[in-house]
């Protein structure tokens, strides 16, 4: 799409300084933007290719706007002006109208007028798909499914039945929505599966990342709760719940029961116990494990980082006989004492 | 479903305290269960809520049975007992009955009369699907592959050419058993790929979960055990044994030719080396990631806790240097013991 | 396929020793290979083996070469030899030719007439398949998406529009490669989403694992270069470079605008920063997270290796009190070596 600078600048609460004629057709970089894209500038780290930049416009804070050669839009918040101006410039990809004749659609299936539905998706009976929502080729919405208004799912994604997705959400690829929770019964040396009779509940503005499982409850609901974003290959187990706007990074793994907060930040390939609570505002690094509760906001790690392989295998053969030595400066501590006295 | 007390109390094995005659129509758990509904208590901690309920009936053991107002079955192992019930009132969803029109099925593939082909499903030529197996849609079945009687396969499957899948298995959305295994020779700086002509065979009774993979061997089979169960977003690599009943968390990666023993359970995230050997009833903490053969029974860990980020980092900061901050002690020991002298 | 030794000799670039006109019709290993079998042996620990296989040829390097009984094929790198032997006994199956009756193909998208086009796939308009291209059942090709020449897509695997994949890759079921980005911008408490306008590139001789997802640039793009080789369920996120014939191995993460270095060993479940920079020749031990970029070739690791939980749960606990140790230790030298004084 193309807009004017007088459009973009109103769109995202920008001051306009240059011509509010010019056209932008698409957002790029500091150094490949061209004439007629728009790009941004955070900080003054950047002020070589912000001078240097042939952009059409940037977007800027007024601390570094005076830096800018051709057009700016000065805003509060640079990022999210450009998240705005974005959107607007790169609407995502719209599935054909209607529904796919390859698709199969259960009679009993509500499905808005206007909803797209893609090739060779699946939706079963009972399902309700709302207004404007998208299926991406190959999906499978099960029975009694239901899908609001303007959520967006992109090709082969499945969602179990009896699982509610709220408005405006986007799933990405390969995402699995509803399967069974890991859930058994020990039987002698055996396991007898429990029937997991919970759904999934997501609500708006929700994106799931591709290839990332959400599990169903297994008696009560998997919460997902507005806002939330949820990256990659992310594994979310039974009757979790996860409060609004927290974000959660690639590989990361939340088991069974566990409650996350509003607005967390959990980092990449995390793993949160069962049964855990963790508050609102918690922010946990990259590889962390947590195993307890967590009461007071703030930031959380246990990650190691490595380094040079003979380095760490030295630090390495005395973490593994640490209590020892441990032991022995306590010892020492306690010879070097008693003498003195 | 809906049976009657008498039923579900013979059908577990249950001694029944209360009406025989009390129709029971679904789970649910005991603050929520309504009137025609069944629950489980296993211990005391919720002897509160035990009391509280407006369950139809409780599964509980003897110990805690007097605490039930209502309806009782008393079972020697509740938790097994409600798998059961709740397995006979919860039967899962059905494809519907025959082939679906959409599906594209190879001539040559000999297909049990009652078994249920979702919409989209792809069968290649040479595939044995067996009695009342269903497949759902989307699914991918290679050919030659063969399916033992009473598996279902969840939408969107993938099962590549000849792996053999046992009977009463179940797999979860997205999973992808007999991917090609990673394997390649060096050749100068690159890659040479070595064919993986192995299979993946799983035996009875198997669950795998929603996009796990299991690849096929590079030359014999990758084995899964009866009885396994097989989390979410798992690794199986090539020619991995995994021996029968042990269950495997979320996110576990275990590399090739590796071998895991009976009733074992593998924690969430955790990494098991290549080449090694995991004995019978090994338990493995979650992150863990396990270097070498285990040869006895017992619970392994190497679990590093997330703990506030100030905490750990100065913690982190010693452990950088720990062989040096131990060549210091057994310095100081040892001139302290000199000096002793 | 079957081939007599003379060819196969010839193909590997090895000498044979033995009879040439002996016919091979498959590999297997030296334990189980039959009579018309071809097998390898890489070292003397497994000579045992090696006299007493009843294989139809072993490939061997000089060294061992006299410990065969029957026919040998001598070469410097055995394991390469035995790669390329392999791929000719055993080529990949076909999909079966032309485009399949439900492959649902855009007008406009532009399909070698001997590309192999399963059923159930979907390709969007302006596409573009290379000559000998096979693309597996229920797999999504999205619009302006190219793919050269010989490269193979296994089933339900996603490309997302716009994305470029070279010659002669191979694509493991369940990929997702193109998706979105995880990129937000805050507004408020809530995160506003940043379109992702980048794509992904790969080059040619890539493989990569199932269920694995690359994602595609913010602004500019996602680049895997030339023979790398990436595991199942391994995340690359927007704006990653990946250089030539690197590997990595399951479950690994690496994380926005990392640049990876060429002939990189990146090992299973490691975790890589985003905005780092990995030289060439790098190898990471698994499980290890690399903060800081690494300027110099070698092995890292922070990997921290299971151990019985008794012990490990002591040492563990003198871990969390590490500084504070190390302090002691610190206060005790000083003031023995001021008494000292």
């Amino acid at each position: 799409m193309s807009y004017d600078l007088r459009y973009l600048a109103k769109l995202c609460g920008a001051e306009l300084c240059g011509d509010p004629e010019k056209v932008i057709a698409g957002i790029s970089s500091l150094e490949r933007a061209a004439e007629d894209q728009i790009t941004f500038c955070l900080d003054s780290k950047h002020l070589e290719q912000l001078k240097a930049t042939r952009a059409g416009a940037v977007i800027v804070n007024n601390k570094i706007a005076e830096a800018v050669n051709g057009n700016a839009l000065i805003s509060n918040n640079p990022h999210l002006a450009f998240a705005i101006v974005a959107q607007a410039l790169h609407p995502p990809a719209q599935e054909a109208e209607g529904i796919a004749d390859s698709a199969v659609v259960a009679v009993s299936a509500d499905i808005a007028e206007n909803a797209r539905i893609g090739p060779n998706v699946t939706i079963e009976s009972g399902a309700t798909i709302g207004e404007n929502v998208q299926i991406g080729a190959g999906s499978f919405i099960g029975a009694d499914v239901v899908i609001g208004n303007g959520t967006r799912i992109r090709p082969n994604v499945v969602i179990e039945n009896r699982c509610e997705i709220g408005s405006n959400c986007l799933i990405q690829p390969g995402a699995v929505i509803g399967g069974d929770g890991f859930g058994f019964a020990r039987n002698g040396d055996a396991w007898e599966k429990i029937p997991q009779v919970g759904r999934v509940i997501i609500k708006d503005n929700v994106e799931i990342g591709a290839n990332t499982t959400i599990d169903r409850g297994a008696i009560e609901d998997t919460v997902i709760h507005q806002g939330v974003k949820i990256d990659n290959l992310v594994m979310i187990a039974h009757n979790v719940e996860v409060g609004e706007n927290t974000a959660i990074a690639a590989l990361a793994g939340i088991a069974g029961s566990a409650v996350v907060g509003k607005r967390c930040s959990i980092g990449g390939q995390v793993g949160i116990f069962g049964h855990i609570t963790l508050t609102d505002d918690v922010v946990v690094a990259a590889t962390s494990l947590v195993r307890r509760s967590i009461k007071e906001p703030g930031v959380y790690s246990g990650s190691v980082y490595a380094d040079r392989l003979d380095k760490w295998q030295r630090n390495h053969a005395r973490l593994v006989e640490l209590d020892s030595l441990a032991r022995r400066l306590i010892r020492l501590e306690k010879e070097y004492s008693n003498d003195k006295e």
